[in-house]
């Protein structure tokens, strides 16, 4: 990998407008227009090096996909690997954005309703008390979740930290929001690479630590839809 | 500890009518009348050696106890532990039942709304998926818990199988039942013993080996008093 200052990294992300954005919020309530179609949006907060959404919107060319992460070097390596996973496995890259912002103000850049599922994965735990806030899954960014997500609305959330998975557990109880599909060790039956693994998951499933991830159904019919869902099994 | 046959242990628990009873159902709706009081009931699921109901029930004299397990063995060392646990911390056994019964018909026990409090501690997992009915947190025991249980009812459930936990976190969920202090590994800042530990718990939790624990609000009041709680804590 070459080196490069901030400048020459911010260079390289100005050069490729069409997949790297810098001004998220001048698209607030607009990001249709950004894509040029009405399909859902899938946005996960906190992309790292981008692999997980590479993969997942080369994989989905029906979904529009947006990475979220704060530092310029993260969205440089987004946008390679991004390429590199259109080169694996075809497509082009019009369904993906891959965003500098920081997501404690994920208020201004999406407006209510605007999307369709948050995808968290090994967000920082923020393990000291004090830091609870600045958790992703705290309720002080959960309600802003419930604000941007549409009535299809969902969160994924994954995690090898066992704090912040308990942490989250409570949060999302507490709010009184609807979680399934909880599990305390994903790969326990074998990889799950039907989700899709990140870069740091893949690293930590084979030294044997577990995976944990569960759902939070936030949108009305979302909700409609899941409910029908377990009376139907209930019914078999 | 002396051997003795099924005749000699039944002999011993038929001799002790004022702690063990070995046959409930005549009871069922009439708990009250067997305490002599309208004392809050608190019932332990398979109850084991019977150690954390002993203990539990010592430390709480304003607080009526039922242990359940289905072995009349099981039934007579509840009863020895019972013993024991008084002349460690004082009191009399006026407070405390154990009975053999199978939880499987907890119903033909217990009349509806006639306990306060369910504890699970350290269920038989039942780890293969065709008997998943069997485990204890399985929708169709928790349906009748919510019968039995009354306005302040709440579950306190404990486990260190990890598999049982995520199955629970998923029955619970499914059920649209609200849980609270969701812990993945209880006594990570030091053993909690004002939950009382049981001989299964000090013994693996000892080793390392992570307990679970969570409690379920049931009931209409206690579900007021928790939202009101939680109201509480968001306001400072």
């Amino acid at each position: 990998m070459r080196l490069r200052g901030r400048k020459g990294i911010l260079e390289a992300l100005e050069a490729q407008p069409e997949l790297a954005i810098l001004q998220p919020e001048q698209f607030k309530g607009k990001w249709s227009s950004v894509f040029g179609n009405d399909r859902p949006i899938h946005v996960e907060l906190g992309m790292g090096k981008g692999r997980f959404i590479s993969q997942l919107s080369a994989l989905n060319p029906d979904i529009n996909y947006i990475g979220v992460d704060m530092y310029d070097e993260l969205i440089r390596r987004g946008c390679e690997k991004a390429r590199e996973s259109r080169e694996e496995h075809g497509g082009d890259l019009s369904n993906l954005r891959l965003v500098r912002y920081n997501i404690e103000s994920i208020e201004n850049m999406f407006g209510d309703n605007e999307i369709e599922r948050i995808y968290l994965n090994f967000s920082d735990p923020w393990p000291k008390k004090k830091h609870a806030r600045r958790r992703l899954t705290h309720g002080g960014f959960v309600k802003k979740y419930e604000d941007i997500l549409n009535d299809n609305g969902q969160i994924h959330f994954k995690t090898d930290s066992r704090s912040l998975f308990e942490f989250s557990l409570n949060s999302f109880a507490d709010l009184g929001l609807r979680m399934r599909n909880i599990s305390l060790d994903l790969h326990a039956e074998g990889p799950r690479t039907d989700l899709i693994m990140t870069e740091y998951e893949t690293k930590f499933s084979e030294k044997g630590m577990p995976i944990h991830r569960m759902e939070v159904v936030i949108g009305k019919q979302a909700l409609a839809d899941h409910l029908q869902a377990l009376a139907n099994t209930e019914d078999k």
